[in-house]
């Protein structure tokens, strides 16, 4: 599989933990968000890719996009270890998680919107960074409520292992602490974090391990 | 079954469709999102739905959140007729173009948002009007071209049944109409608009057929 990629984006960052969570093997193409432009809109990209976003996956001559169907495409095809579980109930709790930060949380505070923020709409550096914290918090304090008193909540968000949940729970986290927002109301979120850190499908696709990482 | 409904919520809208196409009856609840400072922050719904959205779907003693989430469980739970395809590629088709309007389109101009950004972020209303525009037309410029020269198009965004991928679109278009966005540019999309417009399970769901509708 190749898996076109950039360090810092969040969305990009989840494909990555999934297919180490699945234990597969992927070549790496950087396509850097902020260089020239951004190589997201070179022609040859945007011909995979016309929302001109990371991450794309070509898994033979199929070409997936969307982060979130990408996670679902891979546990379709590979369905071990699950990162779902195997109750309707239950896949809809860590669907309604996962959701909270890739429907609610994440597209409110990506690169593209930041820049339309403070370019074309006029709001300020520092109320740019008010929107940002406001979004990440509004989206932790549901999701730490809804782990809170759920027999369910394990190590991870949803059992003792890993689930497209935390895929999507470690990045924005990781934007999070980008942002330096205090994270000091969200102490179930904290513990998933920690458990991440010591897992290795985790730790590989840290952003900082990335062979395009600056 | 019961849905926590509003008319005017795209997301709710998305629920009423996947509703209807599984010949599924529910009781409305209607959770009005303006009056009063908004019915979604009432203490009884907040203890349903802490990200204080709709909707929210009661199945027995299970509380669903989050519509992408609902759409699954919909799909595992009643699978006849179908709304994904079966083949994980097709699937994976089809879940990109949802997520292209339930990540990238939707959550960006939804009412806590255009509040937000007219509130606290000092955006004019007319900034707000160019704002909801901007990421309707990229969402859309990106969905029309993936509907282009593919021959899974068919009389909807995959074949000639309904999927995930309509139940996302129909309320998103109905949004841009609201906003008077110029849709000319989106043949493929007009289509599909055209098809759904006479399906009784996209029919019944209209904003305007709820018994909420104002």
């Amino acid at each position: 599989m190749k898996l076109y990629d950039y360090f810092r984006s969040g969305a990009a960052y989840r494909a990555r933990i999934a297919l180490n969570l699945k234990g597969l093997d992927y070549e790496h193409f950087s396509v850097h968000l902020t260089r020239a432009g951004g190589e997201q809109f070179n022609p040859e990209y945007a011909n995979l890719n016309p929302q001109n976003l990371v991450p794309a996956l070509l898994d033979g001559d199929a070409v997936l996009i969307q982060s979130m169907a990408i996670l679902e495409y891979l546990e379709e095809t590979h369905p071990e270890p699950p990162m779902l579980p195997r109750d309707p109930r239950g896949r809809a709790r860590v669907r309604a998680l996962a959701n909270i930060i890739a429907c609610d949380t994440h597209p409110l505070n990506n690169l593209r919107v930041r820049l339309y923020l403070t370019g074309e709409m006029g709001v300020s550096a520092d109320n740019a960074k008010v929107w940002i914290e406001h979004w990440i918090r509004l989206g932790f304090d549901a999701y730490e409520k809804l782990l809170t008193g759920d027999p369910a909540t394990g190590t991870f968000s949803h059992g003792d292992t890993p689930t497209i949940a935390d895929v999507c729970l470690i990045p924005q986290i990781a934007n999070a602490r980008l942002n330096k927002v205090d994270l000091s109301n969200f102490p179930k979120l904290l513990k998933i974090e920690a458990a991440a850190n010591a897992h290795p499908a985790f730790e590989r696709a840290l952003p900082a391990n990335q062979p395009d990482a600056e």
